[in-house]
């Protein structure tokens, strides 16, 4: 096991009936900024639900932060939190939702020119912020439980991430009923985005650490497990909170400590939702399989554990049992209606060049959890999923 | 699932040379209590790395603190934090002193008479403490990721625990190197104490929570592993690195959340510790195989799980594999050097009337995950344990 730290202070508020507690969450004493996207939220009954816990509480709202969270969208956002003095930002959404915010509340406090660089610059760090705090209504990023945040620029085509625990949620509503009116194609994608949060930390190289190995296992297969059960029945309480406690521990931190992670295929991704407005669970599922193909000789130890504990594959050579694996999870996204090929998304072999060139340009230096996977392994991935 | 509340904002600080670090963890600008037990942290080091990473620093320093620490003890402390206005506590050791220093840092900043009284009056609550941080030199009570502790009265003979928010440690310093220098009989009676911990939370009866039970599976196999690994070669660093981290995850909260507990075994046991001075781990090795078969109808299906997921018994009637399940749970614990019969500590029948005396005088309503174990149900158990 490497070294490491684990500091997660966001307090999670679980279950049904929760957010009338958001009186005693929420600070009374300062200007609250309510931020959410579209109108779910008015149709879920979330927003009604929402206003109800806040009586006699300043309330500013913020709507309209798309999927994709867009800084053209956010910097609005921050020009009111600056004018108003909001002391607090309340986040009702999903994980866009959330990081829209995150970001909403850095900008606000960052006093070194245009915020963007902070997602741009790695060397930045963001040290302060509004404090915020969520209401979670889908189960997906597990946002509503660390200090990440995924960002679109529009103008420039870009999509980049930060880390700062000066975003960490102060704390998370997590009221599975939410998951009641999702529409089927929102919970296929929150299922695949949770498990490959998983994955990423976990299909690396073994070293030694039992503990993380199998609570990524324990997730892993509470999503295989679940993910159907939610699909089939909406109105499964049960369920849908297995999936969203799963989701939300899929990317808390806990189980990346002390060991080596990938997020090549994050990185990948990313990038099919910039060029082409992929939604991100979907870029997960397409490049996945490619990375475990590409990358089989490096992950082999954990590809042949991840296959025998997940999927119960333990017979065949060694070779065989990899290839059944890759198939296996292949199979699994495709079962709840996400494929993962280039082609069903209408993306054809020249888009390939582009992804590299943009790696190149700025100044590539290699990814994954050995820092060796190429721009020419990059390209190979993409073909082998056209 | 139930619903649940979550949070655990403790900073853990995990891996080799980690000790260094405090002068960046303990404030610089207040008086620190510097807590320790006996002599053990001035043989393995721990003491000179502590005092070398806080040069400059108001160090003054307590030591003493005993296993099972002693209130008449930690009142001396309590003593001097208030007169010499310590503003912060550093505890370097095992459970007992991270328990004691709980307790020393609560009791300073009580303000209703006899601080006694919030561990014998469940309904008043510890609202205030001194900050504190640890340095953890033996892994078992979990107690350097959690707000409880346990305090024994000697006048009383009575061992009793609190519960706070406010005793969470700012911080906590794990550094596995800590294991190399442990006596056999602590590590074994550490490897119990993390098992039963799990077991506490884990063998009730089921609520659908795949991930809760899954992660107390991944903890009881990790310390089932990795113990022997331990006991054989205390210089292994990567099995003294997941038992720690096995230890602490086994009671930080997280796999209690939304599930129902037992707590019968610890309650039980306190007793045996209170009247008899059996180490606290010893007397849940002796409690919980009465308990088990005891509750075995109450716990039949989690029985069965553990039994199945943990030491691969699947096959045979239903009772059958109850009773291999438990008969593995006694190897487990006889094998690792601590036996499981009262016999064995020199205690006999005439014991259990004490006991249950002691649990009839506090006005006993029942304990367990239902809360109906029963006095009689508790002489049955001892009984079975002679």
């Amino acid at each position: 096991m490497q070294n490491f730290e684990f500091f997660n202070p966001v307090n999670v508020v679980f279950g049904r009936d929760q957010i009338q507690k958001l009186n005693k969450l929420v600070p009374a004493d300062t200007k609250i900024m309510l931020a959410y996207g579209g109108g779910s939220i008015f149709n879920n009954g979330v927003y009604d639900q929402v206003i109800a816990a806040l009586p006699g509480f300043n309330l500013i709202e913020f709507g309209g932060i798309e999927p994709n969270p867009k800084y053209e969208t956010l910097m609005k956002a921050v020009d009111i939190v600056k004018k108003d003095k909001i002391g607090f930002i309340l986040a009702v959404g999903g994980g866009s939702v959330l990081d829209g915010v995150k970001f909403i509340a850095a900008a606000a406090l960052w006093e070194e020119g245009d915020p963007w660089n902070f997602l741009t610059n790695r060397r930045l760090t963001v040290a302060k912020a509004v404090p915020l705090g969520t209401v979670l209504t889908l189960p997906a990023t597990g946002s509503e439980m660390n200090g990440g945040s995924v960002v679109t620029r529009v103008s420039t085509q870009e999509k980049l991430a930060f880390m700062s625990n000066a975003v960490l949620p102060r704390f998370s509503i997590l009221d599975p009923t939410v998951v009641f009116s999702l529409p089927e194609k929102q919970v296929a994608n929150g299922i695949v985005d949770a498990f490959v949060h998983v994955i990423e930390q976990y299909l690396t190289y073994p070293v030694n650490s039992p503990i993380q190995d199998r609570f990524a296992e324990s997730i892993l297969i509470t999503l295989v497990e679940e993910g159907p059960k939610v699909l089939a029945n909406r109105n499964d309480y049960d369920a849908a909170a297995n999936f969203m406690w799963a989701a939300t521990m899929a990317l808390n931190g806990l189980i990346g400590v002390g060991v080596p992670q990938d997020w090549a295929t994050h990185m990948i991704g990313h990038e099919l939702t910039a060029f082409h407005n992929i939604d991100h669970a979907r870029t997960l599922a397409i490049v996945l399989p490619g990375i475990m193909q590409i990358k089989r000789d490096n992950k082999r130890e954990k590809l042949l554990q991840y296959g025998e504990r997940v999927w119960g594959i333990n017979s065949g050579t060694a070779d065989a049992r990899i290839e059944a694996t890759i198939r296996k999870t292949v199979e699994c996204f495709e079962s709840f209606g996400i494929p993962t090929k280039l082609s069903a998304y209408g993306i054809g072999a020249d888009f390939i060049q582009v992804v590299c060139k943009r790696f190149t340009d700025r100044g590539f230096k290699g990814i994954g959890e050995r820092g060796d996977l190429t721009v020419e392994q990059i390209a190979e991935v993409l073909t082998l999923q056209l």
